[in-house]
């Protein structure tokens, strides 16, 4: 973060985090950025997510710069699948996700049956395909003519936590006095994509942990870590455009930190900066402790510096921008 | 099916499938049924998933006497977890779901999120552990304990989908009109919980399909049919049962029938025997296919039909009894 981008999100007097010494940038951007962006627009020709020409060419041109800075060293093709994907979760989000979600929840339940069907491994779709299951199918392909069958496993689990993650959101966004902090931080990391992101990590990459590095101590704290800091600072970038979209932001880091501690919002945000350095410090060392070690942990913890550097720097773009 | 259960189960003028050509009885049964009962009965005192007595007597009862159909040829210890998987998905469903679920849909969104959570692969749910929490966790642990890890990821995927289909079922117990009958087909095998079942056959016997087997038409297809058949077979044998309890059984295939067919409860039930039996011979023709071949493929198709042998089987007991 700096002075401009801060003057730029929100309101002058609000902090937020300084991570420049956890995650000091410039940030490394693979040289594909604006093939990225070509294919994508091209991409959602084939598979007409999204209707408004204005807000297809902001999400293209931001998801291009994104990804290159997620997986700056994968290859052009892999990268192409990774923004698909996360354009496809947020064109979704955008489409059924969030306040139209929220006013027809069964309805939402109905549109997602479809890609829970998918997910689990049925070819066709009960009554004809949507374009969204057009889409998460061509994906799903994709994917899984380069991940091993356990990746696969893992993206189709990840993706399905999202999908519910979505449905969790739309539950609650009109009744965000339901929600407790933990629940909220609980959820924040599905409803932001950041685990299915580091689940293509593997895939993107070409590299494999080994069961018993997957599922240690260090592994897990930092992917918690990262996958925590991209939801917060999300939040806290997002917060005034949320605001000036729907008038507020109830159902995030903000809004729940003054609830919680009945504060203001400056001090929401002092708290939830607070919250993403301590995290981008955990993060931060423990990539140092696994960079130092090689192997694929190196190349894990490589992959999480970027996902996590890919977070840091989406927050100092004009998506976030009043 | 006999004659004895078709009077016990339904009035007797509606046809039931006729089963014994694809599945003839009598059907193996494990010596373990009543250590299973035994064992259950004890689980679910350290895990109270149950409030009332009865119902527990009569669901570990049950149970004991199902699994060991399911699986007549696994081990004590194997079979405990199965039951104790079964328990748990069935006694959630009850408590959570259903009318619990209809009458209050956010919150089993939040009782569910901590499962999603334990299903992530992550330890602490926010706030605490549930009753419910802490009995999927020592039942994740165990399945952890015996299981690959693409055996454990194919197994808390369809966790994951059986939660959102008692979901999507909450959301629709009381608006059944918003069904159509293609979404239906395809989210019942979710609410029947069968291909969790199915899943756990692997780490039940001892055995392991390639990728290629697993994808293979035939397995498809086999699976998909006794997928199907313990849906619907659940459906006809409960209908009776559900309808005296709520007064209506509006979301199940007799009554999607009627209304896709404009037809009355005797054709429908006419109609969806005939689907049970077509789905029957289906999968006894796949079974004895896979059976000539030996290896692996013979395993699962063995596990296959057991498992649907144990819903034929189902629909003759008490449970379904009114």
């Amino acid at each position: 973060m700096n002075d401009a981008t801060r003057t730029s999100t929100t309101p002058p007097a609000l902090p937020m985090p300084d991570l420049r010494d956890s995650f000091p940038g410039p940030f490394p951007a693979s040289a594909h950025a604006d093939d990225i962006e070509r294919h994508a627009t091209q991409w959602l020709r084939t598979f007409p997510l999204i209707r408004s020409e204005r807000a297809l060419s902001a999400l293209t041109h931001i998801t291009g710069q994104g990804v290159a800075r997620t997986f700056p060293t994968a290859g052009r093709d892999e990268l192409f699948l990774c923004a698909d994907l996360f354009l496809w979760l947020t064109a979704f989000d955008d489409a059924h996700g969030e306040a139209t979600g929220a006013a027809d929840p069964a309805r939402l339940l109905r549109t997602t049956s479809e890609y829970v069907h998918l997910l689990a491994g049925h070819h066709e779709p009960p009554g004809g395909p949507s374009v969204f299951g057009a889409a998460l199918r061509d994906l799903l392909d994709r994917y899984g003519e380069r991940a091993t069958p356990a990746q696969y496993a893992r993206l189709t689990a990840h993706l399905r936590d999202n999908l519910f993650g979505i449905l969790w959101e739309a539950h609650h966004l009109h009744r965000p006095d339901r929600v407790t902090l933990p629940d909220y931080l609980a959820m924040r990391p599905h409803t932001v994509f950041v685990r299915t992101v580091v689940a293509t990590a593997e895939v993107m990459l070409g590299y494999e942990l080994t069961e018993p590095d997957r599922s240690s101590e260090p592994v897990r704290e930092l992917e918690t870590a990262v996958a925590d800091l991209a939801g917060w600072i999300n939040d806290l970038a997002s917060y005034a455009k949320e605001t000036a979209r729907d008038g507020s932001a109830t159902l995030g880091l903000p809004a729940l930190l003054m609830r919680q501690h009945e504060c203001d919002l400056e001090e929401a945000f002092r708290r939830a900066s607070l919250m993403c350095e301590q995290q981008a410090a955990v993060a931060a060392a423990r990539i140092a402790e696994l960079t130092a070690g090689g192997g694929p942990l190196a190349d894990h913890a490589h992959a999480l510096r970027s996902v996590a550097s890919s977070y840091v720097w989406h927050i100092d773009d004009s998506r976030y921008r009043t």
